[in-house]
């Protein structure tokens, strides 16, 4: 098995909420938008997010089980310094999110973060990491 | 805020397991492993995939509700022909996975795939999606 995730693949409640959260208030640009169905949004190179209608993601999967309920992940975002980890947790708010835990310092390596829930449940970490860099190719540094 | 993901970690309840199935069976390359804490792969560029002990997931997030079942969310990955898609389906049960759909023709666009949950829960789409490519730079292409 080659070591990629080409989609991560939400179920989402509240498809026109996700949009007015990501599209309009976080200005991000979808490769494709179906009304009621599907928003995808590309967020590292080769990687599609799409957050899909959680009706349409039960029905897709099929299984006996509901499995649409967001649970057990988080997402992480890192910025450049404490003063835009502060700056994006209250734009998110702004746009409807919820600060679960507000902007602070870590345990450890100078990392600053805060804890935002989107209006679909998912956990979203927004963080300075003094010890985390990507290279323009894509590789990732780690310390 | 940048359209970017940077770290998606998953609630993983048995660590061991996941580091039989994804590195020891599939074959990837760990960025960083910390047994009994948390395995890093890098999954695309710029992006880790976190697979992180459960019960330190849950008290990393303080919150009062546990969030560590992991729901609500499906990862794919794509692969260059219908063989190729029953002959992962088959490593990965193998391996300790349960497929759940077996491998089939999709409702529409030439798609052939099969649902496969790893020991964690986690639901992989394996799919051949001739509409689908990537170009070098990431560029994503969906038709």
């Amino acid at each position: 098995m080659q070591q990629n995730v080409h989609f991560l693949t939400i179920a989402t409640a509240d498809l026109d909420a996700a949009r007015a959260f990501y599209t309009t208030a976080m200005g991000w640009t979808p490769q494709l938008d179906v009304p009621g169905e599907i928003i995808f949004y590309r967020v590292a190179p080769g990687l599609l997010l799409g957050l899909f209608d959680a009706t349409k993601f039960t029905e897709d999967l099929g299984l006996d089980e509901d499995r649409s309920r967001v649970s057990g992940l988080t997402l992480a975002h890192n910025v450049g310094s404490p003063d835009e980890v502060r700056e994006l947790a209250t734009s998110m708010e702004e746009a409807g999110a919820t600060v679960l835990k507000p902007p602070r310092s870590g345990a450890f390596g100078g990392v600053f973060h805060t804890l935002v829930e989107d209006p679909n449940h998912v956990i979203w970490e927004i963080a300075h990491n003094p010890g985390w860099h990507v290279d323009e190719d894509g590789t990732i540094h780690l310390s």
